[in-house]
């Protein structure tokens, strides 16, 4: 079965649904946290879940590497290797290209580029990320794209963009698994039109839903908000949209007031195993001597595992050792928070108060 | 109020009983866990309870480097720090200076040796490792001692057990929680007059337990059983008897065959990390390149959460990419492998057949 999206209230652009999948229904909008090697890192998947999660996101390039996708396959598909019942999402493997391959040669057929692990050559094509995505047998596949850089000129990006499109017609025609839905992926880099003509081509295919890619590469909010403008106005109201890589709160916020209902990021974990955590008066940075004494937990109001049992002075100490169960507490704490997040953006678009939550957490969030 | 030791069934010099304490009773023979810096490395105290384990470890010489003793002292004591309601012992400190500092230079006083996080300059004394415990409010304490290296000539081994000797009056006299035990530790090297000698006056101090210490510094097995064999003769029935840092399942049968009744060990964790897992045919290495496919549990009939939930192959991969959830895997495994053990050896103790358990165990642990 693919997964289906009921829209059941609007406040504005911004959407409350249900997504329907092979391995529950979950509300929207939602964060996803981000299991790259088949782990959420320094986390089994009941904290995971215990932290409210509904999907999760998986690396389709990292696990093409390790431990490769016919292992997965053997074991039953990426749910029963990680021992997730939860739905899983897979990315196509574009953004990876992008992101660790110092050198690529991109051509009409795929890409070429050297494995960030041992340099070894390898060439993944739109046939093969989905032939991959097909056999961890993930609940959402994504069609593969070239990310562009930003900046990236007009000439260049109307080319990639173009690509993409044709590429994710290939892709299409190689999925093959009945029970996996595919989201196609607009791109179009921060120029208005090759968002719209993107979207357009994209929607023209008929995924199960649609991700606004190209996001989270070093343009500055503002570009960012409007490349999520440019698209999402062409992607039509019964399908999931999704906002790749984005998971600072205040994009969040931003990117559900515009009509998204999915993000992902690695940003709550990753943080987390450097002593950060978020809080609803900005980051902190638990290493800092002013927590040392501190024997309070990270929010007093905060309902997640790590405050209700352990203080900051405790998670400073594990941090500063290199224990890893600090990591382990500030992620749980972390992935909680934009999951919290997401659940208070709920309740304001079924309260037609987005705004003016919008107001309330950016005042507290900015206010040290 | 102090620990209590409960005999309840011998078979020959085993012992079947119970540890009262402050924070639950526990049946013995036990293994406790070890969490050097107020945790048990990658674990978090709910996972480490679910492996059955009673007393947990924790080490006097790194809490009192990081972060201090007066931090968890003001946090409360160690169990609120940590977030463990379970029993904790704590070292003394003597284990790290022989087994850490490079150089250190022993006087009656008490020894100076450099930090080996920073290389500052340490002196600890019988009375400071009493005192540090005191704050840390473990339920279990332990007298400070020198651990006499492996081998270690006549001379330099009685001069040490008899300062040991003195060392543990200064302790008592130091000593001021009266929530908390204190426990002797019987030096004496290989020679087995001096094992005698230190049992005999450690136990005319009137201790709350009994350990046994300088074992695992290098000895053979054999050896070790002979110190454990010249000490614990003139140990009292009616107090726990511990063997500091044995935690081979052959050594923990060894053990409780000639009357001991606590075993700790880091064995279990610190193997976890490099991908060992302790099995009933022996150790194996998760990493082994014929687990690739595996897809089975460590152990099909343990009980434990990993093997109830995860493949080798799997395991075998978190670990080949350095996720820390494979080390956590591998010593919820480990540490529920020893508790286990010890609850076998319980049930054989209970019903008079120890020796036959003993070699069922080694003939199985043994072939491969």
């Amino acid at each position: 079965m693919k997964i289906k999206y009921e829209l059941l209230k609007n406040d504005n652009n911004a959407r409350y649904g249900i997504l329907h999948t092979n391995h529950g229904n979950f509300e929207t909008p939602m964060f996803m946290p981000v299991g790259t090697l088949a782990t959420v890192k320094t986390m089994t998947p009941e904290q995971v879940k215990e932290c409210g999660s509904a999907v999760i996101l998986s690396n389709t390039y990292h696990l093409w590497l390790r431990p490769g996708e016919d292992i997965i396959n053997k074991a039953g598909g990426l749910h029963k290797f990680m021992n997730y019942d939860g739905p899983i999402l897979t990315d196509s493997g574009g953004f990876q290209v992008f992101s660790l391959a110092r050198t690529k040669d991109i051509t009409e057929e795929g890409v070429k580029f050297k494995s960030h692990i041992d340099g070894s050559s390898l060439f993944l094509t739109p046939e093969l990320s989905i032939q991959i995505q097909n056999k961890l047998d993930s609940d959402i596949a994504m069609s593969f794209d070239e990310c562009i850089p930003y900046p990236a000129d007009y000439g260049y990006a109307k080319a990639s963009t173009e690509r993409t499109i044709r590429w994710a017609k290939r892709g299409i025609e190689a999925f093959n698994n009945e029970n996996q839905s595919l989201f196609g992926i607009v791109q179009g880099g921060e120029y208005t039109d090759l968002r719209e003509y993107s979207a357009k081509e994209t929607v023209k295919l008929n995924f199960d839903g649609y991700s606004i890619g190209g996001t989270s590469v070093g343009e500055d909010k503002e570009t960012m908000y409007k490349m999520i403008d440019d698209a999402i106005k062409f992607l039509p109201e019964n399908k999931p949209r999704y906002l790749m890589g984005v998971g600072e709160p205040i994009d969040i916020i931003e990117g559900v007031i515009r009509g998204i209902d999915m993000f992902d990021c690695v940003l709550p974990t990753r943080i987390a195993r450097h002593g950060n955590a978020f809080t609803r008066h900005g980051k902190i940075n638990i290493k800092n001597s002013k927590y040392k004494e501190e024997f309070t937990p990270i929010e007093e109001k905060c309902d997640c595992y790590t405050c209700q049992h352990y203080t900051k002075a405790y998670i400073r100490h594990l941090i500063i050792c290199g224990e890893s169960l600090g990591g382990t507490l500030l992620s749980i704490h972390n992935i909680r928070f934009l999951i919290k997040l997401t659940e208070d953006l709920r309740e304001a678009i079924k309260n037609d108060c987005l705004l003016e939550f919008k107001e309330q957490f950016i005042n507290n969030y900015l206010k040290k």
